[in-house]
């Protein structure tokens, strides 16, 4: 798998042409480009600009998503929106629903948000990393297609459903958590095809429910452990759980599709995927003063990183920290996109007239 | 290891005669003994009658706890409470905060309520359930004496730090979810020691941070793994980060004791301990009729259960099912405490002066 490296504002240009070319208006398009090149930036490629053509302008061209987001307040107290995203675009419903959500915050001390009628929206992280900016604490929960088992089951039955939670720090980097509660989001399983590797044991199982170590088997027909992995010992039903409290959250509470029902957003579900999303903020300054709490912040990262080794670590991570740094070296040396994806991004582009051009770095 | 069945009845008038013994007063030696029978009765007997005397007798014995409980409010807004546990009771400050953060969401809708300076407050889900009497989603989080590694580190700098959430649902059992962020509780670890039996290979290692199936090793010298485990490959940092969570929202967030600071409610810390806790509570109704959720919480459980199975199980459970199975069974049959661990009890009781006696059923 060759890749190529791109200038992130390249990139991004590259995408609100792409976007707005299908008549998603400019300023949607931006939020759009900004949330799937921020995956870039961090390292989720997965999530990123590669997704273009897949997720999004192959749903556009086909009329599966609407172009423009009308995003609409269906129930709404000081502390609570329910919002329908009415099939837009899931990058603005999300990013609108996140600053709705931090501006109840702001007056109400917490608020939360739920949406249904939404799409893909990319990273989790980037939603819940909005309230950074407020000194809140966010969270971002979303459901997603029936990729994974849960306990006991070999069916596909829940999505890969992540969780992200932002806390801001002091002098350290904030903690972000952004992670599905799978074992391995599909995304990584189908890199290891193209790649010709195998996936570890335990990752997933076949369509009879018998481990498989084949990317191309479980992709095709199997499913994907919840984390833990499929034994009782090493506590996958916590992982099931996980994933079901996501489940329940956005698509149950949102009035969204849930279980089963969920559609595919990656251009094979032919209508409305009804994706559920979560978003919550809370101000930290109404449990304790925020000098306080980031000073602690960065006393109980200290605490994580002074840790005694072991012997295959020569250091232990706060969660988001491996991003950030990612995305200061991304910043400056460009992001990587696999050559045959950009290809494919260019050559779909070319077809539907976007008069954009795109090309790597030297 | 022999167990003896008891009337649950008989443990709770036992139970709250010790600690009124102690001076705890009646009203809240009522509500200890309901949060740790209801442990018992759920088929959680490591946080249940059993550690009646580590727990909470030998800590009031030695004045480590104040047998009555001044829950101090020290941050108040309409959707937020700051409180101070004044190393009371942990299971009375766990009522009582949960109690008024319900309060607060029946007029806001949300509520979130933090804690510090308190103790062991028995099983998470007690005060998660809480809130499903008054159909609202209830979340409840603890931290813990550290006992678990960071990933890539071999030294005990988390707690096994629990998360609870309850969610109501319609003519199906509530799910409750309630987990150790790590592997395994050091509870199954000592279990398995008194057994003479081994640990499963991943749930921890020894204080050189080599893997270990000893389990006198991992409960003397060693640490726990998070969910997920020690490698990469499965995701360990993932059980990392969720740990690493609670200890922010419940250490940092309330002002409490965090990461290597948390002291050991088991009798061995001298000073308070200091434990952080965290609870929410949020309505449904804010988001979708009541009804309408309740049947679609029912329609997500039966997708669930009718998945296809693997070959070596034959049901799926809802999480929190087979708790609630649980203490039907118990109820009807009695609470099964092991021998010497009731003879112990028994035995500090009289020499405390408890004059209730405890028998076991025929």
């Amino acid at each position: 798998m060759e890749e190529m490296l791109f200038d992130p504002e390249d990139l991004r240009e590259y995408a609100i042409s792409f976007l707005t070319n299908f008549e998603v208006p400019e300023n949607e398009a931006e939020i759009v480009a900004d949330v799937l090149i921020s995956a870039d930036l961090r390292g989720i490629s997965s999530h990123g600009f590669s997704r273009l053509e897949s997720y999004y302008g192959r749903r556009l061209s086909e009329g599966l998503i609407e172009n423009e987001t009308e995003l609409e307040i269906e129930r709404e107290t000081p502390t609570t929106i329910k919002l329908n995203g009415n099939n837009g675009m899931g990058q603005v419903v999300g990013y609108r629903a996140m600053k709705k959500c931090i501006e109840k915050a702001k007056n109400a001390g917490l608020a939360a948000v739920t949406v249904n009628n939404s799409n893909h929206f990319g990273i989790a992280g980037y939603y819940s990393m909005m309230a950074l900016e407020e000194d809140m604490i966010g969270i971002s929960l979303t459901n997603s297609q029936p990729l994974v088992a849960p306990t006991g089951g070999r069916g596909r039955v829940l999505g890969t459903n992540p969780i992200s939670v932002a806390v801001p720090a002091g002098d350290r980097y904030p903690y972000v958590l952004d992670m599905a509660t799978s074992i391995t989001p599909m995304g990584k399983v189908t890199q290891r095809k193209e790649r010709g590797e195998n996936i570890p044991e335990g990752w997933g199982m076949d369509g009879n429910g018998k481990a498989t170590d084949d990317p191309a088997v479980l992709e095709e027909e199997g499913a994907i452990h919840p984390l833990g992995g499929r034994t009782e010992k090493m506590r996958g039903y916590k992982g099931y759980g996980l994933s079901l409290l996501v489940d329940i959250m956005t698509g149950v509470l949102g009035g969204a599709s849930f279980g089963t029902n969920v559609g595919d957003p990656s251009g094979k579900s032919e209508g409305n995927v009804n994706i559920g999303h979560f978003f919550a903020a809370m101000s930290v300054d109404r449990f304790r003063s925020l000098k306080d709490f980031k000073k602690d912040m960065d006393a109980l990262q200290k605490d994580m990183k002074e840790t005694p080794k072991t012997e295959e670590k020569d250091r232990i991570y706060i969660h988001g920290e491996k991003e950030f740094e990612e995305r200061e070296r991304r910043e400056e040396k460009g992001v990587p996109i696999v050559e045959s994806v950009a290809e494919s991004i260019l050559e779909f582009g070319d077809k539907h007239d976007v008069s954009e051009d795109l090309k790597p770095l030297e």
